[in-house]
């Protein structure tokens, strides 16, 4: 009798963005003339970068021509014209020597940070900030390295508040945990680390032999050269740290799907016979036997980011989204909203009004000013009464959406 | 303290292609002047079909553009130009009639056949075929539904040998198991299934409640129409049967990544409380938790092998491929080869001479003809006096395989 996953059925609901469709989709069929503007789920609006469809182009002649054509790649992705570009750019930049063996390229950091649980015991203590993506904690869920849900909360995580006193970004736990993912800057809050923060939680990480998951996602808005891009910076870093990049929200991919894990060969696990493991080896291991590389059209575009025109206009697309999160953050406390974020972040994370719930506010918004927002609580217990509004649109579209909440908040 | 997890240790070696790139880098090394012909990992040759070259061009121009740009799709895959092709073009044209829900888009049949297990329990046991596709059983030592290895074989699995006296295709177990992978056309094989052989598999997994994971990535080399293409050609099939299918070798797609899981509504699992939870409800969580989509221009370029010239030159692929099957059976027959598969399957899967081991004639064929073909053993103990040749190459470099190998068995 095959038996399933009993762990799927302690999720809580739907995911959260699927659910949010779904309240969307209602919202459209019952009122067929409203015109929706979707602030909800961090996807960008922008075309592709000219450098960016050239190279997918030239991509596709080449894949049409018996010489140009290419196969099955190497999992970990290719070298010469994407790791090289990254380990140039994303590091050498910063001040970081990382290799190429210490970078795999993957569809995807959903897919990475919903992964990168495989490779650790199910008896590993899971640390989240809260509120957190969602992916952080369902995929451990599903892995079983929890008990079930008690009012928003698994059983045997590890949740530290992000709150309006710590800046929504909680210091370490006083005692232990085995993994804590981290995000910075961070989805929902829009909140960013400072170096001393990223070093607060190194030094956890070494004392307490963890590891720290961090999820670097949206560090091309960070607009403070001083913020850490990457927790490499920090010293002692490449010892306990896997440190996970997109091509998503920086270059526009959200369809096109590219992004990156680095682990440094310093970054170990303990085996039950007390062996020290790379983690890199075992990572290595899940890539080659569950991925087969990501496209050679999408990894070639992705390289194209890097070319001197990729570089230029995809800052322009980074800066287009910055003044829309200003534009968001002024208009929105014009409103009288106490807003965080959007200064390092493509998100504003939005106080309700009157202390109403995040549904509560994600239904008000969409039925009177038909925007699209993110209801906080759906990233964590912390996130009540709170509403996350993402930047990614259009200049025209943010402008009415701001419009439209101040109409109907009586800004 | 993070714990890794130990069931990676239990893994025997690398996983078999990277142990043979390693053996072939190594060879060409010490022998630079060598000119190596690849008929080992089953990777395809031909250029992309102008059809979907066109595809992907088309679409890198939509994604330049403010109208045609598209960020996140649903995670399962595009309805209008996608699944529905594949309803109609894979199913129905074979009289199987399935729904747009029971299919779910994604970038590979590896990564499928890797992560379905994660959706069964723990205590599931597994029945394979032996040889097998090693990306089966990994997948299940990874999750610890298996005891270590002993002899090549892990404790807990039930292991279906295929041997010359069947065909290669073992016909179902006495008692039950929880979960069967069935390949055909097989790799590595290429032995195909009968209608009254999937129709024992069915019978068997209704009497045991079992669910069949169906692995069809290479129907489209079936050369006799009369024999089954998709499992749910069989009665029943759809209460029992998961099937995957893929575009890597039907349409040269293993650098450009698409293919699909179906999971019919009526095959469920048991949940620990006696429920019967239908599969696809937990496929669809695990994708939209842990996936975020096929490239949009990868589906456009997949939609595209449905159309009348996608269909007509990716045949004419297929065909290239089965003629070289044809000659590799002929030659290595007239070199005193006994050979199997390579009828309706892009594999021909040969009795090493003289009783050496799969890996002596593996180095044998390298060393001597110049040719990496992949080691039967590497497939499972039951693979162990045998090797796969791959047709996929150019006409040329088969011919000139062969010579070699003929030359240097002394055919």
């Amino acid at each position: 009798m095959a038996r399933i996953n009993d762990n799927y059925r302690k999720l809580q609901a739907g995911y959260l963005f699927p659910e949010i469709g779904r309240r969307v989709t209602a919202f459209q069929s019952a009122n067929p003339d409203a015109q929706v503007i979707r602030l909800g789920i961090g996807d960008v609006t922008l075309p592709l970068a000219p450098a960016v469809v050239q190279a997918l182009h030239d991509a596709a002649d080449e894949m049409g021509t018996a010489d140009g054509f290419r196969g099955y790649g190497p999992e970990r992705g290719a070298e010469s014209f994407l790791i090289d570009g990254i380990l140039e750019h994303d590091y050498r930049a910063r001040g970081v020597e990382l290799s190429a063996e210490e970078i795999f390229v993957s569809d995807g950091s959903k897919q990475d940070s919903g992964n990168i649980q495989e490779i650790f015991g199910p008896e590993c203590r899971i640390a989240v900030t809260d509120p957190v993506y969602p992916v952080y904690v369902d995929t451990n869920v599903m892995a079983g390295r929890t008990g079930p849900a008690n009012e928003g909360r698994y059983d045997g995580i590890l949740y530290l508040p992000g709150t309006e006193e710590n800046g929504f970004t909680p210091p370490p736990p006083d005692g232990p945990a085995d993994i804590a993912y981290l995000c910075s800057p961070n989805n929902p809050t829009g909140a960013v680390a400072s170096h001393d923060a990223l070093a607060e939680w190194v030094a956890w990480a070494r004392e307490h032999d963890a590891v720290l998951i961090f999820d670097a996602a949206y560090d091309a808005f960070i607009q403070d050269a001083s913020l850490p891009r990457s927790i490499y910076e920090v010293p002692g870093a490449t010892e306990c740290a896997i440190e996970m990049r997109s091509f998503s929200k920086r270059a526009g991919f959200t369809g096109v799907r590219c992004a990156y894990t680095a682990i440094p060969r310093g970054v170990t696990g303990t085996a039950a016979n007390g062996d020290r493991v790379p983690l890199g080896d075992l990572w290595m291991r899940r890539h080659s036997t569950k991925f087969n590389g990501v496209p050679y059209v999408v990894q070639r575009a992705a390289g194209a980011v890097f070319s001197p025109e990729g570089k230029k206009q995809t800052q322009e697309q980074v800066d287009h989204y910055m003044a829309n999160a200003a534009h968001i953050r002024a208009g929105l406390g014009a409103a009288g909203f106490t807003c965080f974020g959007g200064e390092h972040a493509p998100y504003v994370w939005v106080r309700t009004p009157d202390g109403i719930s995040s549904w509560d506010c994600f239904d008000r918004i969409l039925g009177e000013a038909h925007v699209v927002t993110t209801p906080g609580s759906g990233f964590g217990a912390s996130g009540e009464g709170y509403f996350r509004i993402s930047a990614f649109n259009s200049r025209e579209n943010v402008e009415t959406a701001v419009e439209r909440i101040q109409r109907a908040f009586g800004g």
